[in-house]
């Protein structure tokens, strides 16, 4: 997978840049990436939206599986996010690693865990997409 | 449930106001919300990002859980969200209505669905909420 | 859809034959089907296992849909199966019915609503299928 | 933990014991558990019914949580049960590995795994369970 993936990201005024997220891996073998906590992720309250979470699960397993499979002609296309919330967070860092699960012809899943800056679990995510053939050229 | 709900949505800067979503309606019977298909709601291939649905679904239920809740003393957090896509948007607006299908002493689950203009079903959330005693005055 | 649908459910020795499952119509339109109380679907405690509700909706809706794809050459496969409990039952018959949400090329799903002889809500599921080329002549 | 509840396991007559559930190990650190392949856990074209999968997850990881709270005066319901199907098995054993996720104060997240007799990953369950005071004494 080439550098310029993580080089790209974010494209600038997409969800990924307004939220602030920053991927920092991506590979066959897993993701990692990260958010810090302002405003902009957060609900009335301070506390870090639950789609903050969803949202980064969502990019960074769609960006890293849509890299992978494009040698096969083949793009991913989220189906499915099942995102559970474990501890509120309120400061510092969210930071995620992704992990394939399953990858199949037609369908990848991955699991997703994100922590705060004390290591401990704030919310996991499973993310199902679907393969198919890759549009356009 | 009072109007000033909806007149002091979205609080500026944060996650609601960044992606520019509109809360429409709140009431025990159900909520309205919608965004309008920009770039900060997209990936870079230009359609709806998986996590905008997400993050509408959990702020309008959560939002209208949290005011029925309050006269009780109650304060409501998200515990799990479960969104399925199942048809790519690109234009327009995004409209969502969130019905609530379990009000319990501990839980609540709401349905939310999103169509896109011509009313086509694009995406289905399941959100789940933990009800505890609110803290603070 | 024939009535021969109906009649041949359950199959003998099979998961629906051992818990005891009645599928009592199917339709494009929906499902209904049930389970009487017994030990057979119930935890050590008495109380319905969740598993049963689980099963029963991956039964109804997957043997729908099958009957409904199967004039185009397709068959379709679970893909998840997400359920949420929300009443304890202990007594008289499950009853669920379910309803198609999409129905994609690729992809079906479906939601289903279980209820107790007071009509009371006491689980939800959610059941994603893929469609593939039917296997076999 | 006790040996007995291993030793107690199925209740005679319940869906643990008609769906040939085996419970091998439960423990603060995880439950293993498996069933064989026969008609009573598959559909009728042979292939082991996602409900089997779904019942088992519920299965193990509410008895091993029930035991561990117990001493707390606190009993487990099942809340939620995600169960996504990766690749369909049709004889052998299913042998499946459950892990805690989350040991809230209100609420225990667990994930399992599933696989067959050549080790490869069939599905993957995440259960939520509600932590309550325990009822009677």
């Amino acid at each position: 997978m080439e550098d310029s993936l993580l080089l790209d990201h974010p494209v600038a005024g997409t969800l990924d840049d307004v939220l602030g997220f920053e991927l920092l891996e991506a590979s066959a073998d897993g993701a990692r990436a990260r958010f810090q906590v302002r405003d902009r992720v957060c609900q009335p309250a301070g506390i870090v939206h639950g789609g903050a979470y969803a949202a980064l699960a969502e990019s960074m397993v769609s960006i890293t599986t849509n890299a992978l499979v494009a040698e096969d002609g083949q793009g991913a296309l989220g189906q499915a996010n099942n995102t559970s919330f474990l501890r509120p967070v309120n400061e510092g860092f969210v930071s995620a690693e992704a992990h394939p699960r399953h990858r199949g012809r037609a369908t990848w899943v991955w699991d997703v865990e994100f922590v705060d800056d004390n290591g401990r679990l704030c919310a996991v995510s499973r993310v199902t997409l679907a393969l198919r053939p890759a549009q356009g050229g």
